[in-house]
Parts: C-alpha cells; sequence; structure tokens
C-alpha cells in the first residue's frame, strides 16, 4: 500500500468531504461516500462499484480491509484503490461520531423503473416527496426487514445517496431495489403489472386489517408537511386508514409504512 | 404586560437556555421547557403546570396567547407568568429551527409507578434503559396512536423532558401515562396487575401475529445496543419475534413497537 494521508489540504480528502455534504457534486459525478465497516461490506455485498476505500490504521485492523477486497467485486469492476490515512485526518472525513474507521466512494446506481424486476403479487411501498433523509432511511431499513419487493420513490425532495439516509437505513438502501420516477410513471408501471393502489388518508378509508394485502399491492404514502396530492388520491383502488386511538394527529410516515408492511407480512404467512 | 425582554443577558433568558441544554438542572429545578405553540397547548390540556410562557410578537398573535390561558389551568396551579421577548432573544431561546414563536417553563411531573392506573387488560410498553431520546419520543408519539395504558421506563440512560425526546413524542410526552422505575419494581406492578410479560428477542420465541394481545400484555424491549437483560429474559411469560424476511438485522426499537402495538389494536378491535 502507499504512504499513508496525513494531510488535511490533500485534494483527495477534500473531495471526500465536499462529496458528503454536497448533493450537487454526488448527481455530477455519480458517486457517493458510505462510512462504516458493517456499511461498506453490505454495499459491497450488494453489488455496489466500491471505487475508493479510505481506512485508519488506528481505527481498523488491515486484515478486515484484505477480507473486504476478497470478497467478490461487482460485476466488470476493477478493484478500488486503497487509501491509508492518519487519525487526523479520518476525523476530517467522517461524518458520524464514533470511531468506524473506514469510507468508502461508490458509484450510484441508476434507479430506473425499467431496472426493476418483482415477482408475482409484489409489495410494494410507494412515498411521493418525501422530505426527510431521516425519513426514507428508516423506510428502507423496514421494507428491507419485511421484505418489501420495491421501494418507488417520485418526484423526491431529498437526495437517495444523503449520508443521514444511509446512517437510518442500516444498509437498507443497498438492499432493497429502489426507483425513483415521476407520479405518473409509477401509476403506469403498478397498473401494468397488476398492482392495487392503495392510498393512506382519512378520507372514505378502510382500517388497514380489513384490507386484502396478499394480492400485488401497493402503499403510498404522502410528504410529511401536506400528505398525498390529488392525483394519487384519485389513482386510489382503495384508501387506507391506520385508526388513531387517541389524542394526538398522526403517526410519523416511516412507523406507518412499518405498520402497513407488518400487516402484509402476517396476512401472506397466515395464507400459506 | 410588562415590557418586552430585549437583553439577551437577561437572567431569566440565560436561565432558559441554560434549562434546555442541561438536564442535570431540570433534575434539580424539577421544570423542563416546551417549545411551540402547539405543544404548549397540549402540555397545558393535559394538566401540567406551566410556569411561564416566552412570546415573540413577530412570530405570534396576542390572541393566540390570550387563548392558551383562557384553558383552565391544572388544579391548584397559579396562571403562568408571561413575558414577551424580541426576535434576537427568541432565536436564542429557540432550541428547533422553524418560527414557533412560544416557549414555556413547565412544572416536571412524578412519574411513580403508585400514580399509575390502568384499566382491565391494559396495554402496557415496558422499555429496559433506552438510550436515544428521539426513540423515546418516538415510541410516545406511536404509544399515543395506538392507545397503549401506559408506558413504564425503566432504568432510563436518557432524561424524560430531553428537548429532542419532546419533539419527536409531539405531544405524547404529555398525554401518555409513563412511570419511571427499576426493573424489579416493573415485574412486581406486572405480576401485580395480572399482566402477562412478553419479550422481544430471538430465543424460543413466538412469531407476534401468533400470540394473544386481547389480555392484559406488557411487551418489553431492551436497550438499542445490547437488547434486553438476563433478567427480563427469565421474567418473560413468553418471548416474542418480528420475523425479518431479508438480510439485514434488526428493526429499529420504535419501529419494533409500532407493529406490536398495532398488533394489539387489531386483535382487540377485531375481538370486539
Amino acid at each position: 500500500m502507499a504512504e499513508a494521508i496525513t494531510s488535511l489540504q490533500n485534494r483527495r480528502i477534500k473531495d471526500l468531504v465536499a462529496l458528503s455534504e454536497k448533493s450537487r457534486l454526488r448527481r455530477e459525478k455519480m458517486v457517493f461516500t458510505v462510512e462504516g465497516r458493517r456499511e461498506v461490506s453490505r454495499c459491497m455485498a450488494a453489488g455496489f462499484q466500491v471505487l475508493e476505500i479510505y481506512w485508519c490504521p488506528d481505527l481498523v485492523d488491515e486484515g478486515e480491509v484484505d477480507s473486504l477486497l476478497a470478497g467478490s467485486p461487482a460485476a466488470g469492476a476493477a478493484r478500488p484503490e486503497i487509501f491509508e490515512v492518519s487519525q487526523a485526518v479520518y476525523s476530517k472525513i467522517a461524518y458520524r461520531e464514533g470511531t468506524e474507521g473506514m469510507v468508502a466512494v461508490v458509484r450510484c446506481r441508476e434507479h430506473s423503473l425499467e431496472n426493476l424486476h418483482v415477482g408475482e403479487n409484489p409489495l410494494v411501498v410507494v412515498l411521493e416527496s418525501v422530505e426527510k433523509p431521516g425519513n426514507l432511511g428508516a423506510i428502507l431499513r423496514t421494507a428491507d426487514a419485511a421484505g418489501v419487493s420495491a421501494v418507488i420513490v417520485c418526484d423526491p425532495l431529498c437526495d437517495l445517496y444523503n449520508p443521514n439516509l444511509l446512517r437510518a437505513s442500516t444498509g437498507g438502501i443497498f438492499t432493497v431495489p429502489v426507483a425513483v420516477c415521476s407520479s405518473e410513471e409509477a401509476v403506469a408501471w403498478l397498473r401494468a403489472h397488476s398492482v392495487q393502489i392503495l392510498t393512506a388518508q382519512l378520507q372514505d378509508s378502510s382500517p388497514y386489517y380489513d384490507i386484502d394485502f396478499v394480492r400485488g399491492t401497493a402503499v403510498v404514502f404522502g410528504t410529511e408537511a401536506t400528505g398525498l396530492s390529488g392525483y394519487w388520491r384519485a389513482q386510489a383502488d382503495r384508501h387506507v386508514i391506520i385508526p388513531m386511538l387517541s389524542r394526538l394527529d398522526s403517526l410519523n410516515v416511516a412507523t406507518s409504512v412499518a405498520i402497513l408492511c407488518y400487516e402484509a407480512v402476517r396476512q401472506r404467512i397466515n395464507k400459506k
């Protein structure tokens, strides 16, 4: 391995910091940063193309880096470039607290609907204009656990490779198939795949446990602030509600996703 | 009303900032701060004793303050003292972004088990040593929505009146009965109330949808980092698991609480 990077003025280090701070840069260069050994390992296992790995020998054993690299790379991908960094440099590039000791630069995926392949009777989560990266990350973590077939993000107001999203997803961004598109494209795709559209809303709605989630189903959630648009409400096959038994007004969107997706899990397992 | 406070050096303003930053101060003085009109209003409606209200005329109508005060105060409580503050002072005392325009100083409740009164067949959430205020806040928000009878927090590692907890709870900290005690006290209370103890864990466990949540039930969750202690595992009547259908390792604790509490809601409504 080459000399360790010890200067905070190093060009690569400056680029790395800028990349985790600026979504514009991530979009332009089509790369993003992943922090933490577990996350880098999950990212590689999911077939993402890792371009560079920065690691700090004070925090990570060299053997861990070697075993990461021993895993098979993404199809057609070159081996990542490896850079040792001093602890001071690592503190500069680490976005999170703690002592994870590893940051990677990874190629973004194309999240097109055309690349989205699902089996029979898929369970799909559709999010309209979700705003908070932490919420989208939490939804991806839950979607992984519930075995959701795909998450379709329509007209997102946050960037899929935002560090807060990655962190909250605990790797769900790597394991769950995600497509980004317009609402119109999403509806066309769902209709073409014979997937019923359930919208989470208050008016004319049925409690979620009275709805059949065994057939191909998409549950659609609106933004945190203003809820679903009229467009989606009009597309709904059924409106679904999670009963509120007390005094406050609503559940967090990631919590609502969890309740509906696990109702689908329950119904599908009981049906077998 | 008196003169508006315009100086950042004002003693009350300095105390207020210290109070939202330091849990030690909150414990010593047995008061905490609540930010936002909706939150202050919910706090008063729940019978908490509001001691002082600071409001900024650039952000809130005086009429809103008047209508808050027109609500009935907590039993035996004096009317709160009201202070107008300049926008610069408000920016200093506001913990959150946005332009809410109101901060109150409120008396802490005693969260003793003795004061906890539940009806027949209660649904109780027990949390062992929860670490992250945001998680506890999210759990209280969900507990409100699911009509949970009580949340029992054993040996908490965070403070109930932490600003991040208040924010995530969106008022759940005011509406949900909460007791703080040792694990031993919690077990004694649950046994005395004939409440079955379900622990969320992997070993020897049944899927949550195969468990009867209609009878009096407590679901017990461990810390984010290390899970449930041996003590609680040994106390369990049954072990419950939420199946993980994919590759990652776990659900967030607040998400797990939501899935189990809403399974209880579903079973209890279907039983009627």
